[in-house]
């Protein structure tokens, strides 16, 4: 049994106790449309198993996300004529996240519709890179 | 053996053709440091399997990207501190896909570092959102 918390609000969706436009279920996986679209069809795909961070899951929900997430875009870009789209997850406060029980957002792109994505991009210093290689590489 | 394209920048970093902050490697997966970051410890994590959208990569090669992308930020938040980051993986033009190889991005955030984030809600309309689940459901 996956963990999950009581008052978590996907959590509760998870079991139903909250109604939700349904769009997928597996046994680690469920998939509804989002109640605050950024774009037509922006859709949610979560974790059964309750986590803040995507580091807290377990490997063996993570690795079914992106099937489950593969077949909702399918059925995006079939009843929705839905042709470009993000994928976003967000972990923590910083990172723009606001329920805290994992989620991917799948955003179809029309226009000027979905994310607003700003791109600015750092300066690239060779040496700061080497030194922050060699730090990450030392936990792999 | 997975489809790889001849001229394609991201198989060419896996084929060690062109050189790359490696981090890790497994049988379907490849992630390296971002030459173009937007804060320090900017990652990728890209399928082996070439491919411009998620919907084309198969689905066992997807199911090895978020274990993979896991330990990555298991590493960088030992190795450089990071607390918050997204997950971000763009579909095509319109969603700010540059290199036309799957790739996600794992954007840590420091303050105003790293990616900005737009996020205009559109007003939700009950009958719509009911038209859009029929039709998705529809494929699924």
């Amino acid at each position: 049994m996956a963990a999950a918390a009581a008052n978590c609000i996907f959590c509760k969706i998870i079991r139903k106790e909250i109604p939700s436009l349904k769009l997928l279920e597996t046994e680690k996986v469920y998939a509804f449309l989002d109640i605050g679209p950024l774009s037509e069809g922006h859709a949610l795909v979560i974790p059964k198993h309750h986590g803040e961070f995507l580091h807290d899951i377990p490997a063996d929900s993570l690795a079914e996300i992106l099937p489950a997430t593969k077949q909702v875009v399918e059925a995006l870009r079939k009843g929705t004529g839905m042709t470009d789209y993000n994928i976003l997850q967000n972990n923590g406060k910083a990172a723009h996240q606001f329920v805290p029980h994992v989620h991917f957002h799948i955003i179809p792109r029309r226009g000027s519709d979905g994310l607003g994505v700003g791109w600015d991009i750092k300066s690239y210093d060779k040496a700061k890179m080497a030194e922050i290689h060699e730090k990450v590489l030392a936990h792999l």
